[in-house]
């Protein structure tokens, strides 16, 4: 970014080259079903998995200090497969990914309209002999199995090439340890046409199968062949100073059980790819990035490193998303194994109110693939002795894999989270085709857990003994999230039961059960402390002792690697946004003066050690009139792997926080909210920006906004009229009149408090 | 006991014989330092360990699904040594211990007052071959090193015989996996003279060094041989029928690091009992017991499978604590290697009440060995942030072992249990040296802890994020228990560095410090649940949803094997007394009626899935006037072991519900309650007796209590004087006028309420 000013490319010298893996992950080329990082690169070869498929997984015994009833067995774990689509290259005999040689420049560049990565090095090998080597990779938006990549060699003087297909794969190895949990190599055949590697996940049963086909072309003279008779292929070149060699790898990735016959789909993966060919993949690839861009796209003037970061962000969204069907998507996208791959709550909180928008078909392949969980998450409420369902906190088959209940089990808010974002869908896309299909199923299931979850007293309904999103606090009682969100929860299912009677009765509703759906939601209890005018995050959480943070210099973080729980439990310090997020996701509830007040409280003891923290303190600071703290935390949000905020940018992509960034934009500076089929909108931009623009989907018609610091134009772009409220004021959106410009109000700036001792919101290392 | 009726002896044949590891645990012979339990026993061998040494315990990496800050790295775990005074007697060839030949009569006898374990076998070997074989075996209460046992062999028949000294001793294996834990043999001798084995635990450091000595007699004209050469030696002895031969085996076991020479040690403790010699290790035995007896022994008329029961109780907690100087008291006496042989508040809050009246230098010895690990629980504190000490939940060697932190970490209420323990033994004993060299310290530093761990807020001091000592709740704010043995604690502190400025001093207390500790006393937060009239068990505990037991038939216990803490954590649930324990041990903050209505409350919710809660509920329901309950519950202490009622007697004795027998009578029956200084007597029968006796101490001086249905009797028998009220009338026994009587005042009879469905108190299976 900083050797150019295209706000579209990504270049790899915006990141630290002492970081390698941080690098690879950066630069990840992913469409939700498989993952290529960016390793393998010279001068320093990028660390960690290079190729990672949503639907391999390994089943590791979870070991308890102090066993009990219920706690999971398994923990799944995403496991790195074979980079099927390598070439490892040597020159002079010499291999390419080494230190040693000399290496003239090197430079990746992640394209973000062409969703390619481009890569050239020019390198000279001990023996003398120097090459500039090329690739340009792709990994199929449209096409989940496919990656293409393009190599090309020139030689600057005299060089004898090789190039060995899939290098590292393990050619036949002998299985040891048979009962061990692993991914091993069952199959290897590399031949001049192509190589297809078979793998197994012992425990699991995980079946990969990659293939891929080689197209060789070289300048006029050139002789590539490939080594006859028996061991592996391998393309061996000579070439004179000037000459080229073109090497076309198409692979194709299927994984599955045996019953899902992945060798059948990669073979008819790699079959379809042949047929359309590499230009057609570059031209599909950029067609669909076209697509999200004009869905997509904020455009921000005032503030070029930003408009790149939040570019990039949305570009690693999509590519967490685009092809998640019957996976789902993972909290750090298919990047890295950081949280072993698993999928949270991150995903439907998150991310899912962004796709909603920007790529609606994304949004719907993950909350079906929620919905095929539905049996596990029935077994798991019988086995927890609850009605209806509870999704598992952390998984990727969709059974529970957490290890530690209490933050784990006990977080029963997935599944409000996770009805949350059927509703919502519902709302924005109008899909009454999923609403009956899976959304209903969703949203009532869900509901049901919450009724039997909860009991009415005298007080109100009461929702006992949860975790929240706070991971800092466990085991409360009415914590404020938690239970709005199941009162929206019941609400929904009681909805759309009415909207769909004849799914209600499929599923069994009857009239007094959706009464007693709305009745404990109108009785839902929300903690309120009154002494000090304060919404509390659970009940009695303001009488708690303060952390002693001392000074920004001796405060150090995150809290839990220097703290046990028990001392965090019990204390007013919070890990991530909460109550706040109820302030946002749950909003209604509360008066701007009171979410003012509440914002006020909970900044001070809010210590961000999570990165689904920012999202939300922006999108409320924004609403309660700290512009600047609130755009602070949105360049927090879309930074935070470019800059490696958190230095674990090498463990995966933070794709919450990535998505975060486009809602503290639209819904912070946009003021985006969805109220009972209504749009609201109430923009207002930060000083650092002149201009924002975006698109917003409501009921499947899409209106763009163009926000400048004192006028806001509407227009409707797609469907027969948007009905939204400007600031308050209702603006209807129609064919016969599109475009509306409205002033912005004039803004209150209340006084930003303050963060913990050295937690101002950080934006940028570089 | 059911095949005669001395009230001093427990018969095998009371015993399950489908269960020959419990009857081995209810046979145990120990002193609180080494354990042998009643194992290896024809027709049915004995499963589990034979010998266990307090101060022999292996170190175990915890493995934790999900690792966090302060989490313990080892668990500590006893176990089991070399049966180091066993011989492996065989006839003709056959091991006794075997399910082969033919057993005609099999008999274990346990002479309470002798302080023995009498066995008799009548055997045929599979070649016609027939012995009487018996055995009298001793573990010394008063050196704590020694096992003598007597073996005595008569022939039925001619028969050859051989005895094999340390049978299955593993005789000089090589070392494996030496990185593992374990204990393993690392030298080993047998001759004529005696056997040397010596044992270490590869990662603690743990050492065992066992000696023994043989002498061997025979009827005239036999001549036993031992054999020689290379090899362990191994007697022979040849016998006609009529002709006997008897083995007299001492064994000395010592254990501890290097540093603590256990050999030497070994070698002067087995010096010493031989030169003593086994008549005078008989009688010292016995000398021992009487004393403990004219103490302890609760003479109860009416019901003599109750007085035999009691009895055994008290044997036991004798035996899990006479020497246990250095090392602690154990959960599971050294009777198995349950909760892996740790030690946990149970010694504190249920065994040193008996044991200051009892065997007071038993309670010091305990005392004193936690006094020794203050650095450890100093570092532990410092560790999670805290001021003064934090005391492990459960241990061998004072470090923290617990693997799950809800239940251990943050149960805090263990440091006022040890304060408690350590005020009412100076209260008792009047012991000036241990007052100002132990109390004042465990006092303080407990104290500290809990100036720090709570604080003070408008509306008292709270002690937020505990567990107390119902373990079906976890991390809960102000837990009534909690709070008012800390009020205690601090008070306790504040009265001990007034009585004793010196060591205040240096201890660093200054006047402010005291001030502080009484203010946080005073203002100690108990929860009250004003519209039920209940005291709550914790902050907003009442306002739980209830348990769903269904019916007694459907009911399953316990519940935690049935059911997600999760669930159980945010309910009206109750494993063990809490409420109803600080009803007891802080009784003076309740009134009668309120102690009346919160047991009433409570009572129906207690599940009793620990056996530390019917202590307490048959004090309390006593006090009361549910005099029938709390008779039901004192027999279920007391027949705990000896009828197996919780089918896990097999794992090791329930020390503290054996001392809880004792404890339920006197406190409950007798109505003892030590008031600042005060004996309070409220003695009342129940139905199934027609008289209770016992003796109390105070101060150092002490007093017998006999009581009769109608009229008490009251008895100086040691020291100057004795201050007590009977049911509430000031009572002064002095040497002028050492008897007074006094009549029973009519009881009030409340109609007691229910347990859960199938939990009423269970008193014998038999």
């Amino acid at each position: 970014m900083r050797s150019g000013d295209d706000t579209w490319l990504v270049r790899e010298s915006t990141l630290d080259v002492d970081h390698p893996a941080a690098a690879a992950t950066v630069l990840t080329l992913s469409n939700g079903y498989l993952g290529v990082r960016g390793v393998l690169d010279a001068p320093v070869p990028g660390r960690g998995p290079g190729t990672l498929l949503a639907g391999v997984h390994e089943d590791h015994d979870h070991t308890y200090a102090e066993d009990a009833y219920g706690y999971p067995e398994v923990e799944e774990r995403l496991e790195p497969v074979v980079d099927g689509w390598a070439l490892g290259w040597s020159v002079d005999g010499a291999p390419v990914d080494g230190t040693a040689g000399a290496v003239h420049h090197a430079d990746r560049v992640l394209d973000l309209r062409r969703g390619v990565l481009d890569r050239e090095l020019g390198w000279t090998a001990p023996s003398g002999g120097s090459v500039r080597l090329t690739s340009r990779r792709l990994v199929s938006l449209v096409r989940r199995e496919v990656v293409a990549t393009r190599w090309r060699v020139e030689a600057v003087s005299e060089v004898t090439l090789t190039a060995l297909p899939v290098p590292g794969c393990d050619h036949g190895e002998p299985h040891h340890h048979r009962d061990a949990p692993g991914v091993r190599t069952v199959a290897c055949r590399h031949a001049a046409d192509g190589s297809l590697v078979r793998q197994r996940a012992h425990r699991s049963g995980c079946v990969l199968v990659v293939r891929t086909a080689h197209e060789v072309t070289a300048s006029p003279g050139v002789r590539p062949r490939w080594s006859e008779g028996p061991g592996p292929a391998r393309l061996t070149v000579d070439l004179r100073a000037g000459q080229w060699v073109e090497v076309l790898v198409l692979a194709a990735f299927a994984a599955g059980s045996d019953a899902d016959d992945p060798d059948a789909r990669s073979a008819a993966a790699l079959a379809a790819a042949r047929e359309a060919g590499a230009d057609a993949l570059l031209a599909e690839q950029a067609e669909f990035l076209a697509g999200v861009w004009e869905r997509g796209d904020v455009l921000l003037e005032g503030d070029p490193p930003m408009q790149q970061a939040v570019r990039y962000a949305l570009f690693q969204v999509v590519q967490a998303a685009a092809q998640v069907a019957g996976v789902g998507i993972r909290a750090k996208g298919l990047a890295g194994t950081g949280y072993q791959g698993h999928s949270f709550w991150d995903s439907e909180c998150f991310v899912l109110p962004v796709l909603d928008h920007v790529l609606p078909e994304a949004a719907s392949a993950h909350l079906r693939w929620r919905h095929a969980g539905l049996p596990l998450a029935r077994e798991r409420a019988a086995e927890l002795g609850l009605p209806g369902v509870t999704f598992p906190w952390r998984t990727i088959s969709g059974r529970e894999s957490s290890g530690y209940w209490p933050a784990g089990t006990a977080a029963f808010h997935v599944n409000a989270d996770i009805a949350f974002a059927a509703a919502r869908h519902v709302a924005v896309t109008g899909d009454a085709e999923f609403a009956a299909r899976v959304g209903v199923d969703l949203v009532v299931e869900t509901a049901r857990l919450w009724a039997g979850r909860g009991q009415h007293t005298d007080e109100g309904f009461r929702i006992d003994g949860v975790t929240g999103p706070d991971e800092y606090t466990a085991l409360v009682d009415n914590n404020t999230y938690t239970n709005l969100m199941a009162a929206a929860n019941l609400r929904a299912a009681a909805g759309a039961c009415e909207d769909h009677p004849d799914e209600a009765e499929r599923l069994g509703v009857t009239e007094a059960e959706r009464a007693d759906w709305l009745r404990a939601a109108e009785r839902m209890v929300v903690p309120y402390a009154r002494t000090l005018g304060v919404t509390e995050q659970h009940e009695g959480f303001t009488k708690h002792a303060r952390w002693e943070f001392g000074s920004a210099e001796t405060a150090r973080y995150p809290l839990a690697d220097h703290a046990p729980y028990v001392e965090l439990y019990r204390r007013q310090v919070v890990k991530q946004a909460d109550l706040v997020l109820a302030l946002h996701l749950a909003g209604e509830h509360f008066s701007v003066e009171q979410k003012r007040r509440d914002f006020g409280y909970y900044e001070p003891i809010t210590v961000r050690d999570s990165s689904l923290s920012a999202p939300a303190q922006a999108v409320v600071a924004a609403e309660v009139g700290h512009l600047e703290l609130a755009y602070e935390y949105a360049r927090e949000c879309a930074l935070i792997d470019l800059s490696d905020l958190r230095a674990a940018t090498e463990e995966g992509l933070h794709v919450a926080a990535l998505a975060g960034a486009w809602t503290a934009l639209v819904a912070g500076f946009g003021g985006l909210r969805h109220d009972h089929g209504l749009l609201r909108l109430a923009p207002r931009l930060p000083r650092a920006l002149t201009r924002m623009a975006f698109t917003v989907l409501q009921g499947g018609a899409r209106a763009r906004v163009d926000v400048g610091p004192d006028r806001v134009a509407y227009r409707l772009v797609a469907g027969d009229a948007v009905r939204l409220t400007h600031h308050g004021e209702e603006v209807l959106l129609t064919a016969a009149e599109p475009v509306q410009e409205r002033d912005v109000p004039p803004g209150e700036d209340h006084p930003a408090p303050d963060q913990p001792p050295g937690r101002r919101p950080v934006f940028d290392h570089t």
